[in-house]
């Protein structure tokens, strides 16, 4: 045997609650990449490491260990600082369509490698291939272009980045090992780091419709990911973010486009506008830049002329009409009052099942599927108002997507108290 | 998706703490089997298994599971009970040899199903194995008919009993989930449940030599497994053994075939003649048969005359020479005193290194390889004395085995008093 670690050796360490050597992480990450380690050891191993942790020292070990898995980027040949956000996921969370561009109209390029969603929550490219013409797939000598001219840039990830990462990821899917902090962790930040970002601001979202349900477990994530990036020399920073409803008043690839262009041009719903500037802050401050403040790139149309430069750059008709579904349902108020409660992963599944979203990686989505709200929690209705309305191409869809609405939004009396969380929780730095 | 269960859910299950219920533990056993449930999700299944643990309910209902997979055994038609046993395994532990023929000759008949060694425990048809002509192989109508000629059978499991079991143990071999009582239990007794045995006497070994190490994980895995032949209308008892230093004084395939032939013959080492009749004494008991006394079938020689034809019905050659090794070498005491340590385990590991086990399914083994020992425990010895001999057809050998005893005997002074464990620590029925 020529290899000097041995698998099982790994995993009785982890499952009798051990420290894993650099030595151990190194390898088995490596072995496993090259298909030494089988799939069932690191399911094994996996399991092991979601019931007994891991220590930042460790998790910090096993992000290096997948980056060295595959290529690295650098940006620090490009004119300006670079900042990149990423989300944990959430419903409705098109915030990295209007960000973006702002961050690149006040002097900060924002190298933002995005992927496809699965489940109920969108993907970043899902949604802007509802613009004709645009195109995910760029080469890294067209991103680093883009980046100098434009400042922006969304695309698919190549697979070069974290290779041992996207491995891993499959697996964890079919394994039920997803919801480890260290693996998750581990996940985000090997391909964040890889991209070479200089700074990166997280957001880290919470509730019903995001992947943590409870706060602690959240800033626990948050606190992990900070570390991995200071530790490898990328300014980071964390939000915690409320994701009990969805943001905004859409949910759905092209639905989310139209609402992401209608805050580029100064208006679009209040929660949206107030994370997008916030996220935009932080990512401006992390690449040094603490004298910009981004709400006036957003009001004076910079922000707009950097999204259809952008847009534009990868193919995409930054005026063309987006398209409609075939077919709507509208959810109506049966009384009067306020809307007391409008749950965030109901709104996701509902929005999934219409067509926005995949069950499997290789499933198609609708451009123009998804969920229009008109009403958010604390909103007044009247009986008969239109509280949702649903978008397919496939009217068969309706009904599950129905299913998935009932006992998750409720009306309250209009003098009751509803509590509406604070969109920005906590910040960890 | 036609099948009703999702092995996603059944691992999350299980990973969260939770109870499968039946239906969930017979589809998964049985998709597993059938290549549903990939490797990898068994194997985190597995480890979810170890750490979280098993309530007696579900271990019960994946026993039956396994068994399920493949065909049942029956003994009914035989003219007499049947009563089998299993020790979880140790150094020197040959017991089985003398054991099933001295039953035999009392009136029980035993259909010992047995496997080969892998480690540093030998297996049962690797030591009969080492007896020229002997076969391990028969068609259940052979087996059939041996047992009610001769009363005793000793030979390979066929394939087609507890499938899943054969499948499961090799994933879990390669993915440290080995030592998880609920598997380790239900691996054991599915396998005796389906070949049909009506009484089961478990030796259940503790110490160094041992899998369990200590001995509340030793009464935990035979109060199981005494729980698992009950359910299933099996009389079980069990015996927790010490296997703190090796049974007899020969660990080896041939070496413990000849102290077994001197055991039938009337000799043998005390503790080898202690458990075997202790064992004996138990399956008969177990069999409904509470008035015969095992210790007279081994004074007069029935117990050797089944001995000779249980060899004889499978091909075996009872007065052949058995081969020697071409070459020995003895560690001698180097003063006076007396044997205050033999390990258990150091002994296992150095029969092993010299031909004795396999260190992979595919290997051969030495029929003449081991270590045959002077001394036991408590005997005294004078300087120059031999403790032991180590024997190989491959002297080069030789110098792994003698590491592996380098500080795991000793001799210590005349006077000073020695702790020699009882060989029956405690019986669980």
């Amino acid at each position: 045997m020529s290899e000097r670690f041995d698998a099982v050796d790994i995993i009785l360490t982890k499952r009798d609650k051990g420290t894993l050597s650099d030595g151990q992480i190194d390898w088995v990450v490596d072995a496993y990449t090259r298909g030494v380690v089988a799939e069932e050891q690191m399911s094994a191993l996996a399991m092991a490491i979601l019931l007994n942790g891991m220590s930042r020292a460790e998790i910090s070990r096993w992000t290096n260990a997948m980056i060295a898995s595959g290529e690295r980027m650098d940006f620090s040949s490009l004119s300006r600082p670079t900042a990149d956000k990423h989300s944990t996921g959430g419903v409705g969370d098109k915030i990295t369509l209007p960000l973006a561009p702002l961050v690149a109209a006040c002097g900060v390029a924002v190298p933002q490698l995005s992927g496809r969603g699965l489940g109920h929550t969108g993907g970043t490219l899902d949604k802007l291939e509802a613009i004709p013409g645009w195109q995910a797939g760029l080469s890294n000598e067209q991103m680093m272009q883009q980046l100098e001219d434009v400042g922006a840039v969304i695309c698919a990830a190549g697979s070069g980045l974290a290779p041992a990462d996207k491995k891993l990821y499959a697996l964890r899917d079919v394994t039920g090992t997803v919801e480890a902090i260290p693996l998750i962790a581990s996940s985000i930040m090997s391909k964040k780091i890889a991209e070479g970002t200089g700074a990166l601001v997280l957001d880290v979202k919470v509730g019903s419709g995001a992947f943590m349900k409870d706060v602690d477990r959240a800033r626990e994530l948050a606190q992990t990911m900070v570390a991995l990036g200071t530790d490898a020399g990328v300014t980071t920073v964390a939000l915690l973010t409320d994701m009990s409803t969805p943001l905004g008043l859409t949910a759905g690839n092209g639905l989310e486009v139209t609402e992401s262009v209608e805050v580029l041009a100064g208006g679009g719903p209040a929660d949206v506008v107030e994370l997008t500037v916030a996220l935009a802050r932080e990512m401006l401050q992390a690449a040094g830049k603490t004298d910009i403040d981004p709400a006036d790139a957003l009001r004076d149309g910079r922000a707009m002329d950097a999204w259809r430069r952008m847009i534009s750059a990868q193919g995409g008709d930054p005026d063309a009409r987006l398209p409609t579904a075939k077919e709507q349902q509208v959810i109506t108020a049966d009384r009067d009052g306020v809307l007391a409660e409008l749950d965030a992963l109901a709104v996701g599944v509902a929005a999934w099942r219409l067509g926005a979203g995949r069950a499997r990686k290789e499933d198609a989505v609708q451009a123009a599927a998804g969920v229009q709200m008109h009403v958010k929690p604390g909103d007044a209705v009247r009986a008969g108002d239109p509280v949702m309305t649903l978008h397919t191409d496939t009217p068969e869809r309706f009904d599950r997507a129905q299913e998935a609405l009932v006992g998750k939004w409720s009306i309250g009396d209009a003098g009751a108290s509803h509590d509406r969380p604070e969109l920005i929780i906590d910040r960890i730095s």
